[in-house]
């Protein structure tokens, strides 16, 4: 049987790390099942490195270049793959590439977390696909399925542990009782932390992925600095073990949520450690590992779950781009891009709804709860759960309460501070996953 | 701003069940997110129906038709939904509506299980979409995934809980003790199971399913009749308390796998009880919930959990299906149809290598474990865990043996059965969800 052999699909891949060596393999080793199911052969056209000197395995020297400026406007080149991260140069090149009339696939959160707007213009432009699933929660297929398959539903609400980092650590202090900087130290030698921790363990890694998922969860542009965010370097063994008293657990949780406050729709993008209940999916989530949680009008709760960071992980999101990219080359046709129509106000933390743990070391006599009681009634906030434990020096109240505006919450917690019978407050969470 | 307006694009459902009626008013409710998302109105022109003459709540009647057979031809008409269900009228209807260029989408387990390869050559002769999300576990997003976001990927194992009547009896029989009939009973009470439950509790509907996503998770082509089946009419209350002694829990299980025996490759489609140890992700998938564990080479394992029937989550995804391909509609294009190229072989069940778990009632004597220990031996299966329980006349033995092809497993319960020492072998079910 002779058919015209279909015009192959040129492939340049910005970038060697550990997830561009993984792309690189998979180009090779599969080229047989990707030519089948993109229907047309899949060409590695280039690779761009920072070292041309270092030496890069088994990859045809042909093909590297230090040059990814010229790649990405290359007449054989049809998709551009950027594994390179950070803001700039791939901003410059995705865009050049866009507008060059080549797809991009990209696996750079903190790119699209603040310019996924104008590279959704110069792909819509040039009517070619930009894909980026795997810049949030690696492998773990999350923005298809909310951009694809619940296009006919209405998301109310995306949680998620998105950064394997933090979870780690914080499995770990749950785990083993040591303290974070104990942890931390360790998921540096495992190779789950890198040496600058601070993207991760601050929560901007998982604030950048919160403002890719409230962009598409809820057809708004909501970027990074949208995003409220604070991070774990604040917890310590004390919290884990405390918050087991209240059958939950802590993680650092990505949460976007639309609020409905006196009828104006609003978006809530947040990131901080929170408190969680035992029986709440994401609880038993621990080591590295991400999930997300979407609930739905009609969906209902579901969740998607699976290793979030890593090469092959991390390739396997970045592939299954490339093939879908590539076969629309072929068949003609694009995936879906950016969509902002509704364009939802982000609200700020003290407007949004949320619950308080409070931890405080008190004076260790009668009349302090009651006090401390009469400040959260102030600001009608109602006290879901108490605890005291200790005596002298050791007394400590833990408060944990009912819903109210988070400034509410915040200006609380400021006035018991400044009480006499409060020595020292030395833990504020929030308390995440529950129905009231 | 005036622009020209983007021609609407007409949508005709057939069949208003549960599924139907829902599907209807998110068309009404939430028109224009739609249109948004769309890039055009999407209007119902059609909906059939068997008994004109029922209410239809606020669907306008002039809308409703008892001739699906017209409606799907229609000119205005871009979009069939089929949601009648079962093979005949669907087969005939959806490729008509293929043929006569319109896409379709489906949530028909049945008929996909069976005749998607002619449906998907007609989507394809016609360049049409065909999408069928809503077939395999409801609202979760598992056919998506699988098709696009592991298009790099390559799938070694699928195994899910997809049949929610079968879940939530053996979830009601694990908590409460109480045996087969007394908890079908219930769900037949509570809606969780129809009339007729043969479907579902011989494995059946689960069956399909199997065969859909082995297909996909292979890139081949695997039919209903394929799939091995077993259903859970003969499960007993001891088998539920007899598994958590060996720390493990029952769960009807549709298991597609890539077995490699000999170097060739084949696949492995398969539906039973088995037990699964209290640890897997499945165990406790419990009640009328579905989840999918999907395990790729580079991915690794990834789960995906949701409600899997019920009328608004299955209107979740074919909504979401059904914006996809209007999309398409508008910005031309398809999404990706079946992929068989691979081509594997199905293999048959007595080819997998499994494990078993055999409970027998046998003699109240000395060296019977030694006889049945023997009897495995002859086939080199080695035993990994044996227990023995009661006295005289209760006297039990159960056995749980590591991999060994599926037919030797068998033949050897076939030959204890013949024993003298063995009175009876009172259940034989299989241990999946293990590395050993």
């Amino acid at each position: 049987m002779t058919t015209a052999s279909p015009r192959p699909i040129g492939v340049a891949v910005l970038g060697m790390g550990n997830v561009g060596t993984e792309v690189v393999r998979v180009l090779t080793d599969k080229a047989a099942d990707l030519q089948a199911r993109v229907g047309a052969p899949v060409v590695l056209r280039g690779v761009s490195v920072r070292d041309l000197s270092r030496p890069r395995g088994n990859v045809d020297s042909a093909v590297l270049t230090d040059d990814p400026a010229s790649l990405v406007t290359r007449d054989d080149v049809d998709i551009v793959v950027e594994l390179i991260g950070g803001i700039e140069p791939p901003r410059t090149l995705i865009r050049t590439a866009l507008q060059a009339g080549k797809s991009v696939v990209t696996a750079n959160k903190a790119l699209m977390a603040v310019h996924s707007g104008e590279l959704s213009e110069a792909a819509a432009g040039s009517n070619v696909d930009l894909y980026f699933e795997a810049a949030v929660a690696g492998a773990i297929p999350v923005i298809r399925p909310l951009i694809q398959s619940l296009a006919g539903d209405t998301v109310n609400r995306v949680a998620g542990i998105v950064n394997g980092t933090t979870n780690f650590i914080l499995s770990e202090m749950d785990e083993t009782g040591a303290d974070y900087d104990e942890v931390l130290a360790e998921a540096g030698r495992l190779g789950y932390a890198e040496a600058d921790p601070t993207a991760d363990v601050e929560g901007h890694d998982a604030a950048a992925k919160a403002a890719i998922l409230a962009s598409i969860a809820f057809h708004s542009r909501v970027t990074a600095n949208d995003v409220y965010c604070e991070g774990i370097t604040a917890i310590t063994s004390d919290d884990l073990a405390a918050a087991k008293k209240f059958d939950c657990t802590v993680k650092l949780l990505a949460i976007c949520e639309r609020i409905d406050a006196d009828g104006a729709e609003r978006i809530s993008a947040r990131v901080y450690p929170a408190l969680i209940p035992f029986e709440h999916p994401l609880a038993t989530v621990n080591g590295a590992f991400n999930a997300v949680v979407v609930e739905a009008e009609n969906a209902g709760r579901l969740m998607f779950y699976g290793q979030g960071a890593g090469g092959a992980p991390t390739a396997s999101a970045v592939t299954g781009d490339l093939v879908m990219a590539a076969r629309n080359r072929v068949l003609g046709g694009r995936g879906p891009l950016e969509s902002t129509y509704a364009s939802l106000p982000v609200a700020p933390i003290d407007d949004v709804p949320t619950r308080y743990y409070v931890s405080m070391q008190v004076a260790d006599r009668p009349g302090v709860l009651e006090q401390v009681a009469a400040e959260f009634a102030k600001r009608s906030i109602s006290i879901s759960a108490v605890r005291q434990e200790g005596a002298g020096e050791n007394a400590r109240l833990i408060v944990v309460t009912h819903r109210a505006s988070d400034l509410d919450q915040s200006e609380t917690v400021a006035a018991i501070e400044k009480m006499d019978s409060v020595i020292k407050v030395s833990s504020v969470l929030r308390l995440e996953g529950t129905n009231d």
